[in-house]
């Protein structure tokens, strides 16, 4: 099965994303709300969680990794990469190739956590394909416990996000990548807080798209994928707001499974 | 030593409450950071986490605890009572007990996280002292990551305070109990906003308090503990900000230790 893991309930969206993309696999997701979030941690902390989570899905049968996790992608790739044998995809790459295709003036922002931002990593992957680009990264730390809490639509929240946006909309970015799993889910009122010329990158959708590619170019491994259907999603704690929060992700009924890494 | 624990960084309100008003004895705190925050968790995972952080605090040396956390406090009090054989203090019935001294009119607020409120505590515990007592209790899930991001006094924060404090407003409440460690870092805000006349109880304050009675009745224990003015701080996770809102609340230089549990 395909194996996607995520800090916590976020990561439904690149869920939804491949089940949209490639339909029929089966999925097993692991969300650590346990110990959720990751994003203001350090990357020491979040690179040993990354590692555990991994091993968990390949225990169940994962044959193929997804990290949908933005904090984990870009602090703990290079280091599941060289302890594990199976792909392990990550969301920093796809979004930042589609981001480079897709920006004119080259130049583009990123909202992210503050771990993130911090580390780098979007800004060094847009340079190393496109080294004349300008970047600009901002950290919207508030932006995950305003979507949990399901304040989507509320006024504060769209007064956060316009003083989040200012400093990008200030150097005139003609692309943004949103650099957080929960964020597809407040694209709207980025899209108008940024304007409606600016390209907004959505990773899950960059993600998911980047296993559909890499199953029709590597049929062997595909072949080893199953394709009943089948979803299963783990968590480390469950609480009513998680399940909340799960079903609106993914627009359908949800079962959570409890389990102690 | 004084144990003192909390979720995270928020709980040294409590140890700066201590140290004001029993200068001199040693401190060990242990912030579990790798795991914050437990306000969103369920009460097993929070219970587990409290007996953890208590077993490494009885480990360097602890003879009384305080559980600083007002999740743990509410959830996992009972627990831990019967799981360990030193005194152990919760932060709910001592702010408790001061609402209910303090109520003229038995009309008493509680804001607190999402699961402190779940558990009903400070409800249970102010009605068993005054039965004909009426409670209001709000989560205010936003306040922890706003405090955290040391934006105290940006409008945002104050909009999501009001919004928060309404509901109480209408009840006309003649107290407010602050039923998380991080509030008192909002306490000018919170009593602008709920009114001058409403009395706000600091839960950090009256823990201390309670402390300090135990010591002076129990003068076998105090013996016990040692008045070197040590103090030493532990975390579960290092990150830049946790040092930053550590300095912020306790108004000095502070070194953190790092710690695997």
């Amino acid at each position: 099965m395909i194996g996607i893991f995520d800090s916590g309930i976020g990561g439904l969206t690149v869920v939804k994303s491949v089940m949209e993309r490639i339909p029929g696999y089966d999925i097993i997701y692991f969300g650590d709300t346990a110990r959720t979030p990751y994003g203001t941690k350090s990357a020491d902390t979040v690179i040993k969680y990354s590692v555990e989570n991994i091993d968990f899905l390949l225990q169940y049968g994962a044959k193929l990794v997804v990290m949908a996790c933005n904090t984990a992608s870009s602090v703990a790739a290079k280091r599941v990469a060289e302890t594990f044998d199976v792909p392990i995809f990550e969301v920093v790459t796809p979004a930042t190739e589609q981001a480079v295709k897709s920006s004119v003036k080259s130049v583009v922002g990123v909202i992210g956590t503050r771990a993130t931002v911090k580390s780098g990593m979007y800004e060094k992957k847009i340079k190393n394909m496109k080294p004349d680009a300008k970047v600009y990264s901002v950290a919207c730390p508030l932006l995950v416990p305003l979507v949990e809490e399901g304040w989507m639509k509320k006024p504060e929240t769209k007064m956060i996000i316009k003083k989040y946006l200012l400093p990008l909309k200030v150097r005139q970015i003609d692309t943004l990548i949103l650099g957080c799993t929960h964020y597809p889910l407040l694209k709207a009122i980025i899209q108008r807080k940024i304007g409606k010329k600016v390209r907004v990158i959505d990773s899950s959708i960059a993600v998911a798209e980047k296993v559909k590619s890499f199953l029709d170019a590597n049929p062997e491994i595909d072949r080893r994928l199953g394709k009943n259907d089948d979803f299963r999603l783990f968590v480390s704690d469950i609480t009513d707001q998680f399940e909340k929060t799960a079903r609106i992700t993914l627009k359908r009924k949800v079962f959570l499974e409890h389990v102690k890494l």
